[in-house]
């Protein structure tokens, strides 16, 4: 079974990932990659961060003459740019929201504090580097994900011109904004999963979803709107399609008992707004245990909204690998 | 750690669960347990299902003079009262939105359709069971969860009057509705869980919940609203209340950066309508491969979420322990 | 993934197992299972145990109309012939080299300590369940496991003359005696398993038959004797046979960095002499912190030799489940 | 928990180590990683192969200021001495009793065979990384752990000079030698484990150890010898020494029922003769599918025995993190 373990600190030597099951045989399209890596990166626009890097990953292992090996793949992302000196208030003072508090709790004070250490956003450059791989993978099956923004700071569909909107506004104030992204995963075949605890497709996708920083719910189909209906509204009626069956709607996005239903699998997800904002915040000193002020300076997206929805995509990709399990097909 | 195996289905012989990682020495107060399973017990009111059955576990091992030992403790439920020939139809004409056609295929026609099989809300007594072990070691750790119906058909925090006449209305028209229930667990010390997709505390409870039937949404703090939120207003600020760390809001649900921050970890979920109703409805004859109506007899209840309340709580409480991990407190 | 837990106190109401990963629509043959019930069964020798007990497993869930569904599969044996009298000095005079005193600080002082509680050999029982099902399911698949008695007190190889004199001899002196059980796993395909920890197939083969009671030692192919060999006697020298690769020896028991080669499996386990003696021993007063002199009456075996075999071919069929993985030629 | 995946191949960019569940907090003593390192590095005497490589690996997560954040550590170590001319052979022609057959069938023909790839002794420095960085948590708690060779080609505890004879007779021959290695663990207080399968301590550290390339056998306390003892010579008298509860003998190795009993943890493993030897060997052609010759050049240790002991040691010691769980002490 394809799985993954992230690596690495904002500002330590390097980040990276080590995925381990991934099926040998696997073509590995590194234009693809690249691609894939490119939507994520920082510094493309505007309205992002004005960190630049590379973020080139250099697989260490795993692969041979262009394919998979069937052996654990290791890929590293060096660190190249970064600027220390911006979080140094960090070390005691915590940003309300972020992980630093409780990250300083569980590293019984050995934290990596600077510009977020393991917590920060940059870990998402691993994650996407995972997905791609496992969009490979999906791509042999006919498994394919699409992500999109559906929200941003309260504006429903948002248009490009909306969404930029939206962002700006947030970064004149020296805030920051949420929102939802919707995704969709076509082609898994009905049968997949079961209703128990570690087989359930909603709980798998769900536990790959929360891994995401700044995802904060998980909603599968009609998603909470399922509170305002009726069964006879919320139920999706079979019938057959030549051969196949469907239903009309698809209101449990996919998946009855924890199984697959054949229908697309739908979800939404909200991302919080960044909890790093320019604006001055109340915050407490954890060397003196006495409240403070803090001005965070450092460099931080209004809106993560756009760099996160290739996020979402790798780890629906890593957790539809999950669902479908033993992955023989792919080395066909 | 505390992790459980659910078996059973609705029509066989006795349904239970299979508790491992338990530590020794916790004293099993069966008056608690016989409380708890009669929050979930059916019959109890006319808003719920007539199926009656007295729902007493049996502890088959694991316990020994009132205590638990450490080994794993397996209960069991025997099926006494099943009425097999209400549910005939279901064999080759799954009900929509229920896990029929998804565990025909998931089992290659190995289904047992009766009554909901493996599938049926019945499965959650064990659940109950288990939450209520749960429970009992959180208890001596100072940790408590305590859930709520939060909306029942589109109506917000539902008196008993609202919350009985939303029923009675979707039973009058023979169908049924959803809601959403919030929980709250009071206790959980900083520090807990981590950002890793395997640790992290928001996907721990998310993984937990989805294995309830009927959840469809996961949301931690203020949830979906945060789409709507900008980061000024989402963040939580820092205070010392006394030698304390706390935040003077909790739009966080209590998890910062995927581990606990001392704060209640808080969170809701959606639960959508039953699928079973009355209502005639668009169903596919798997036998035949045509289209095909289909009313649904048996007896369903209108509306779950009155006795979901418990079975979230059980998750929740079974979360809670895997977050903790451990157990070494239990025994002291 | 094939996986089981068992439960059970020897003196508790029952003792069982839960089976999860069971592949859907393998035919649950019962006149099998009750033949490898058989052969483990106590009382049926001059040389076993005088306790008998009919360990008619009952299968609570999992199978419908003979056929498994994929739904985790609880089978329950209940205690029917008990004599706790009998263990009434165990409580604080732990029996040397038996799990008491172990399982007295694993429990935290809360251990059924009655006719060996948890660690009783009668919990073997629920494991020959398990492993004939993993039997049924490998036997689709052209795998079969076929353990014997390879050394008995000494002597290597017993006839079943020689078997009987070596255990009588031991019964004489209110002693027992130890041996080694060699197995064989014909038809694994090359090519399963890897090098790493988790998915190493000597690991996992070594994992299995380490949890059965009173093995202390696993050996592949040439095992121990391997010690005394040069590389050039060691190596199995590959030949082609038809279009199949085959090895002329197979000291490497049939694995190869961890991997199956395609011949067969093969290893030994060591079986200690079972602890339970009526010599007089030297043994330690947990509640007075004295040494003291233990007399151990109850119903012992003076070697479970001849009923470990079956035990030892039902881990090694687990293992062999675990091994292959995915499971879904069992349903064609 | 700590656990590792261990990634590279032999003539790959670069070997690692992923190590998660490190508890934060510990201190990395990178003098004494250096000195884990030297004891297996290669190219220190004429008994061992001529490839010499600095093997000095880079820490790139996980560490922060000198001490353990708690996040996954990465180290990394480069391969810079490679001369894979010597292995073209390989590609088509698998050395008897090496992974390289069972390596090709499970990576489907995509495998690196490149001086064994992902199955080089080579891959065993990582392994020493991260059993330094457990024994110097094992340190903490007051464990020790301790390897040497029991045996080298029939010599039983060989001296300096005989091991040394031993070696240099096989190398002059053009062969290979093996042997036992025999280790104790010092210091697991009783009470660690269970007699599950998940939670055995025999189970647990067979795991790691069959994980180690060339072990093909393990056996705990007396091992296999008991198969020619009685009960009464094999079991352990309990006596009390001062307030402890200790046994006379230790032939159970310090493990009863699964669960450690406060005695040393004792096991011997056998390492069979390196596969690689420079005599002519008869193999098979997987392109023609024709028998063949393979004559084996390159680098080879005749004897892996002494560079093996600290190898043990290593994986022994990732083992009793295995088995003590939770790391708490560490950070105190």
């Amino acid at each position: 079974m394809l799985s993954y373990t992230i690596f690495g600190e904002s500002h330590g030597p390097a980040i990276g990932v080590t995925l381990t099951g991934v099926p040998p045989g696997l073509a590995v399209d590194e234009g693809f990659i690249a691609a894939e890596m490119a939507r994520r990166a920082p510094g493309n626009s505007p309205l992002s961060t004005a960190r630049r890097e590379a973020d080139v990953p250099r697989i260490l292992s795993g692969v041979f003459e262009g394919r998979t090996t069937g052996a654990p793949l290791c890929a590293v992302i060096e660190n190249t740019n970064t600027r220390s000196g911006d979080y140094a208030d960090l070390r005691v003072c915590p940003r309300p929201s972020h992980g630093d508090y409780a990250g300083f709790v569980a590293s019984k004070g050995c934290l990596d504090y600077r510009g977020g250490g393991h917590f920060s956003g940059r870990l998402t450059a691993p994650l996407v580097f995972a997905g791609a791989v496992a969009k490979l993978l999906l791509r042999e099956r006919g498994v394919w994900v699409s992500a999109c923004i559906s929200m941003a700071g309260g504006v429903k569909d948002p248009s490009p011109e909306e969404l930029e909107a939206v962002i700006l506004a947030a970064k004149r104030d020296q805030d920051s904004v949420g929102g939802t992204i919707t995704c969709v995963v076509n082609g898994l075949p009905p049968g997949l999963g079961a209703p128990d605890i570690d087989c359930n497709v909603e709980g798998i996708f769900a536990r790959h979803l929360f891994a995401v920083p700044a995802v904060k719910g998980v909603a599968f189909g009609a998603g909470f709107a399922l509170a305002r209906m009726r069964g006879s509204e919320a139920n999706d009626p079979f019938y057959m399609d030549g051969g196949t069956v469907r239903t009309r709607t698809n209101h449990a996005g996919g998946v009855n008992g924890g199984i697959t239903n054949g229908m697309p699998v739908t979800f939404e997800v909200v991302i919080r707004p960044t909890p790093s904002i320019a604006k001055e915040q109340d915050s407490v000193n954890l060397a003196t245990g006495e409240d403070c002020k803090l001005a965070i300076h450092g460099r931080h997206d209004p809106c993560i909204l756009p760099r996160a929805v290739v996020v979402i995509e790798a780890a629906a990709a890593l957790a539809a690998c999950e669902v479908w399990g033993g992955g023989a097909a792919a080395a066909r």
